[in-house]
């Protein structure tokens, strides 16, 4: 049901295939990325992008950095692919699925060291396959969770992208709205645009109606609205990076939403898989924050909408204090207050 | 130092020449509407915007319909300027100045029955120009009241266009930081967007950099966070209508700033002449409320940012109930809490 937005093609001598989501929703382009530097390219302009799914494709990225190494070295090896990985870990700050995926493989291949280079590689390329497939099992137990909170009639907002698009399953916060489709129930879905880069216009607006689910395109600046007329029973979103206390870094509006949810006692919910909480954070303010370039605010679609000489304050991610959330539907089920007890049972788990 | 935006040129036989809004910030053209109808499309447009400035617009698109019609007879020339009464009154619904202003000619014309056409004609001219001249006077002495809130080193947030764009003068919420730069108080102006229609980057941007105040540009869903990291200390915004219980319509967004100030504790003010105050309602719902079409959310600059078939809800305008307004800045002063009282009490001055 939901779209498939990263494979790979072939065996070892293959590609990463992925939808170029900058060309959405008017075009449903895919790149094909044969080397490392093409997938930090392509992370870098957010043609790939969502945490589950940055951190899938670095994995691969890291694979393809591997496959060109040319010595019978292993030490020469693990020593150059270091080196890609730390290109690959400084491509997006924030999602901590990035770290994830390279600190999981880089440590598979450091406890192999008595492998030779090629051996290593097949390692490293199968650990990157096991990567992506373990997200999409994520995406489909994360949804089995986030699915029983969707009351049938209800009206759901979610925010940025989520989705299939942002994972290589079905989803975080979106994965919850297919299976419950899949139930028979019926629900609404708000989705605000989410500017500057319009995430939830072009990406999240396309998903759901492609699927068939009922969406409705709202600006930013009508959430509080929808939700004063009683439109929202429930929010549902993804996260970037969750600390052991239980914030929650997602994309620059996610923090308004809780406040205003909060305000309108409307059950906010995130959803992401585990790799997403860092319990080496305890508290918000140490999840280090991607500002990006002024043009993104004040040109759209090429065509300058501000003063050429305009400041501009273009934060790409907030913080969301763990008091205005009220649950964080996870793989391993929904984590509850008090998170900085609960997360860390969760993890226990992993 | 503000921008006019709007001027009469020549006699009884003249036109009014008013920036095309919606062209700027990149072209400042102007227009020279010489009929009613060219009024009408100008504001419906919205190349002529903001509560005001529809009002003293509307006040001369009146007489520009009065001066047209052609009869000797005083019954039939007020009964069709009552037509173009009626049309003028049915572009926008929301700002009730442009009520106020086609009400006062109007009832004017309706005293001077004994007047022949003409002579009749020569006095909606007069008070068309009243009007403006009046609106001008109203934007100084606004600012006067609302100077006195920006203290030195202040980071102010306003929303949309309140400035000398929406208005004949130097604005409402941008008459303040007009008149407190001229005090030569330093301070910061935060300008959110304002989607769908962008007047705050493509206008309050533009008026701001243009006066040489100091002013950053973010997206409506930054407002949170700007506000979370201390950035704000004072929000002035404008009002399209106030009810006689201090509930305010203005620009869709406008509720969620007043929601995220209040729970930040800071102070949210109101700008608005008398005129913009409906004494005939007392709560916010009774406000008409413009829905617009969903283009202006799907399409941006001619290009397609959702899918094409994606349902787009889209109202203009927004309520704040009276409960998050920490004050409104009048001509006449400050009206602060309890609005039930106190704006039937400065009312009565007028």
């Amino acid at each position: 049901m939901a779209i498939e937005s990263i494979r790979w093609m072939g065996s070892t001598n293959g590609y990463l295939k992925a939808i170029d989501q900058s060309q959405l929703p008017t075009r449903l382009h895919y790149l094909s990325l044969r080397n490392w530097s093409s997938v930090y390219q392509a992370i870098l302009t957010l043609k790939v992008r969502g945490a589950p799914l940055i951190g899938v494709s670095a994995a691969f990225g890291l694979y393809l950095g591997a496959r060109t190494i040319k010595t019978t070295s292993t030490k020469d090896f693990y020593r150059r692919l270091d080196k890609v990985r730390d290109k690959l870990l400084s491509v997006r700050p924030t999602a901590v699925n990035l770290k994830w995926a390279l600190t999981r493989i880089m440590d598979l291949a450091g406890n192999h060291l008595h492998y030779p280079p090629n051996r290593l590689k097949l390692l490293i390329f199968r650990e990157a396959k096991r990567i992506l497939k373990e997200d999409k099992q994520t995406c489909f137990r994360l949804g089995q969770y986030g699915s029983r909170l969707i009351k049938n009639g209800a009206g759901v907002l979610t925010y940025c992208n989520a989705g299939a698009l942002a994972t290589a399953g079905s989803g975080t916060a979106l994965a919850a709205m297919y299976q419950a489709k899949k139930q028979g129930k019926k629900f609404r879905v708000y989705v605000p645009e989410t500017r500057p880069m319009l995430q939830g216009a072009r990406l999240t607006a396309w998903e759901l109606s492609t699927a068939k689910i009922e969406a409705t395109l709202i600006c930013d600046n009508m959430i509080a609205q929808v939700m004063g007329e009683g439109k929202i029973d429930l929010v549902i979103l993804g996260a970037d990076r969750i600390t052991a206390r239980g914030d929650v870094a997602n994309k620059i509006g996610t923090y308004s939403v809780a406040v205003l949810a909060y305000q309108h006692k409307i059950p906010f919910y995130v959803a992401a898989p585990r790799t997403t909480l860092d319990l080496s954070l305890k508290y918000g303010p140490e999840i280090p924050i991607e500002y990006r370039r002024g043009e993104e605010v004040s040109r759209i679609a090429g065509r300058q909408i501000a003063p050429a000489n305009i400041k501009v304050y273009n934060p790409a991610f907030d913080v969301t204090p763990a008091r205005l959330i009220r649950g964080i539907i996870t793989e391993a089920g929904i984590i509850k207050p008090p998170y900085h007890r609960n997360i860390s049972l969760i993890t226990g788990l992993m």
